[in-house]
């Protein structure tokens, strides 16, 4: 494990709103070790720093009420939905009461002449788009995991999908926040767009919940596409891949989905999901629109895929075939993981220009190589976001060690290049490292922003700043 | 004119910063009074309120150095672009140094191939767009008045296109910002997303100019369409031509501009811009596409337009004709002034839920119609956002009481429909009263925030907040 930095605990008050808090909230309320630890364990590499309590809210009223005695106690306080962050964000270094939102998980009111609904945080992806389907709705962002959207509100989540519909700052019309004095606000209405005051929205997204917990969301929606289709294509370099990409987008094809797996991710989809993809550098491709338009699109990337030596072009409309490739690319983690057993996945996660993605790849690929660090590329290529993953031993100290480095040196690759050192997965404990590096003095301006509204700091704590 | 609330003014401060900048800045700046009062006149009914002295900035640096000096003594500092907001935002209630931007309009780089360009503030729409052309590339926003990119993003600008390519929020990749204290500061980098820490950006869009002054802004662009059609249809009732809006929307057709304008609005462009249009409510389209793809949406809206009675479909991609009527569109402001020589428009701005536009246009104009006012509808349907621009006498004070009656209950009426009181003109002076009405203790939260980034409020002092 990667060790996490703890911070100091103020045992007093944690006594003191542990004893209120289970007098009010009995059963929902859990000190037991294995509880405890589960809270503060994600899909990461970072070491678990469990809670000192966890508390199952039904409401926004309860986590309202959670909150003011944590406040009162100065107490930390942090959200969990799903548990699929991937840089610590969930963990307690100063101890503290987990508010667990998987039971405040109903849709409340889908607004289909709007295209909108609203939804409590612990409504998980694809809980949300089973329940829209026979509205012929669907919420389009996909992480891949399938978490809770509250969290990926918190954490400015994007994946496969975002290069045609955007990321979570570009789906949520308003919120409901429970802010660090336990008050509840509203960040904005139904209306699709406005310019009402300062954009307390998009504030509160990707704001980890350091600045409140958000306890509503009010999401945008899109109307299923007439048609869908899919489409893969081999590639003998990883450079060759990425040149196709560049000019898929630069073209201005509005893919839905344009995703690279480096040859080493194929042969772990292979073996993990009962695949027979040719050993090569793979790009997947999904195209939304109608049946006219899926095939003009397919067969335009088709002949750019040509262009750059792409080979094994083939696309399908059928359902069956295309779930069957999704699952797989959703699935890439644990796929990765099964290629060194007992290893674990050091993510990374950078973001650069489109015209840099085929440079920074390879650079990438290069170090890693180097370093004798063993790692899948896969990535949301379209828009220039991709993610390296070392597996590595972690009961080897100087394997550890090289693995750290290299997520140092890719972070600053792809600052240097005008990009960012996390495209996706947000800081949390992980990458607080880098803001500094990419942001410099605007990091003062976030931290005048988290004090003036968490000025005890009780909101989720050692994560972001 | 309308009156605007005056500040205490810091006279003694203002002394000694003036003192300073007349010899840091010479001929760059002013203190005339036809000059001053230019600077604090808008495009509204609002009085104009001037500053005390004009600086013409021609960089970041010497934007800094203004602000640094106004620090000091604690003096309002005012960012100008092209004077075309419409709720007093560039007014200056307790006095102060007024930052004119329009010399710092400068294109700094245009990166085709990553589809974004790095430009000054001062830089206006049709300039940047003028320079885009021969690259195939275009800068979507549209506001109808010739604006300034840094005054657009501080407004949360979005216009007419706004329904395809969304607002100054969803088109802004990253910004420079001068903080109050002078100190400089880059929000984000030229990757297409990001989660790394707070979205400043964002926070930054729509601040009107009270949190830092936009300096520099990388900005998204889009590949100019293959091809564009313009599609016009009358109807005879309002809710008529709102109901086609409503299905157009809902069925999905990408439109890229769908606009109404009521029966007074076409006889006032027809006036105005020489047109003959049939006087009756006036929906004005624009497709963006592929050539089969505008065709496929001009007449997939044409059914539409005919199931709810609409007359006079036409629709061409003749460049000419096309120019022709979208000048008109923009040219409604002095169109509809035209119409009472002597009056002033009380403009506004309200957005609401799509499902509602209907029985919020008609009950809007019935309104009017009750209180004697006399008032164009434009609107900028298909994100449901329409502006009522009731034409005043302001000698008439009854008039002009009625006026803003009409006005304060219009934004009840959308804050009560799940809508906004501003759906594109932002907050300035004028709709102040409602922000609290539609975002209740939330506006608190952004009272911490200004606090907190601007402490001594020297930052556009009197708007939003």
């Amino acid at each position: 494990m990667g060790t996490a930095e703890t911070l100091p605990r103020n045992e007093e008050g944690i006594a003191a709103a542990l004893g209120v808090l289970k007098q009010q909230f009995g059963e929902a309320f859990h000190t037991g070790q294995s509880m405890r630890e589960q809270h503060g364990h994600t899909t990461t590499w970072i070491e678990t720093q469990a809670p000192d309590a966890v508390i199952f809210a039904k409401s926004t009223d309860e986590v309202s009420a959670i909150v003011k005695v944590c406040a009162t106690h100065k107490v930390p306080v942090i959200a969990y939905g799903t548990g699929t962050s991937l840089e610590g964000h969930v963990n307690a270094p100063a101890g503290g009461v987990c508010v667990d939102l998987t039971e405040m998980n109903a849709i409340k009111a889908v607004h289909a002449e709007d295209l909108d609904c609203v939804i409590q945080p612990g409504v998980t992806r694809e809980q949300l788009n089973t329940h829209l389907r026979d509205q012929g709705l669907f919420f389009p962002i996909d992480p891949g995991a399938n978490a809770s959207l509250g969290g990926m509100a918190s954490t400015r989540a994007s994946g496969t999908n975002a290069v045609r519909y955007g990321t979570m700052k570009d789906n949520i019309l308003a919120l409901e926040v429970v802010m660090p004095s336990g008050e509840v606000i509203r960040t904005g209405t139904r209306a699709k767009k406005s310019s009402a005051g300062y954009d307390l929205t998009r504030l509160m997204i990707g704001s980890e919940g350091t600045l409140g917990i958000i306890t509503e969301i009010t999401l945008k929606l899109q109307g299923i596409p007439e048609a869908m289709s899919s489409a893969r294509c081999s590639f003998e370099t990883i450079d060759a891949a990425c040149q196709a990409v560049m000019a898929t987008i630069q073209y201005g094809i509005p893919v839905a989905r344009i995703e690279l797996l480096d040859s080493l991710a194929v042969k772990a989809a292979n073996a993990y999901s009962k695949l027979d993809l040719p050993e090569q550098h793979l790009l997947l491709l999904e195209f939304h629109g109608s049946e006219a338009g899926v095939a003009a699109q397919s067969e335009m990337f088709g002949q750019i895929a040509e262009e750059f030596g792409g080979s094994g072009f083939e696309w399908t409309q059928k359902a069956e075939d295309r779930t069957k490739l999704w699952q797989a690319r959703h699935d890439m983690y644990w796929a990765s993981l099964a290629l060194r057993p007992g290893a674990q996945g050091v993510s990374t996660d950078v973001c650069v220009p489109i015209s840099r993605l085929a440079e920074c790849v390879t650079a990438a690929k290069e170090r890693a190589d180097e370093l004798g660090l063993i790692s899948t590329v896969v990535g949301h290529v379209g828009d220039g976001n991709f993610h390296m993953l070392p597996l590595v031993n972690m009961d080897d100290a100087d394997e550890l060690a090289r693995a750290q480095g290299y997520v140092s040196w890719l972070n600053d690759l792809a600052i240097s290049m005008g990009g960012t050192c996390t495209g996706e997965h947000g800081i949390g404990q992980g990458k607080r490292p880098y803001l500094r590096k990419e942001l410099g003095a605007a990091v003062d301006v976030m931290a005048a922003i988290k004090a003036a509204i968490d000025p005890d700091g009780i909101m989720n704590p050692g994560k972001i700043l």
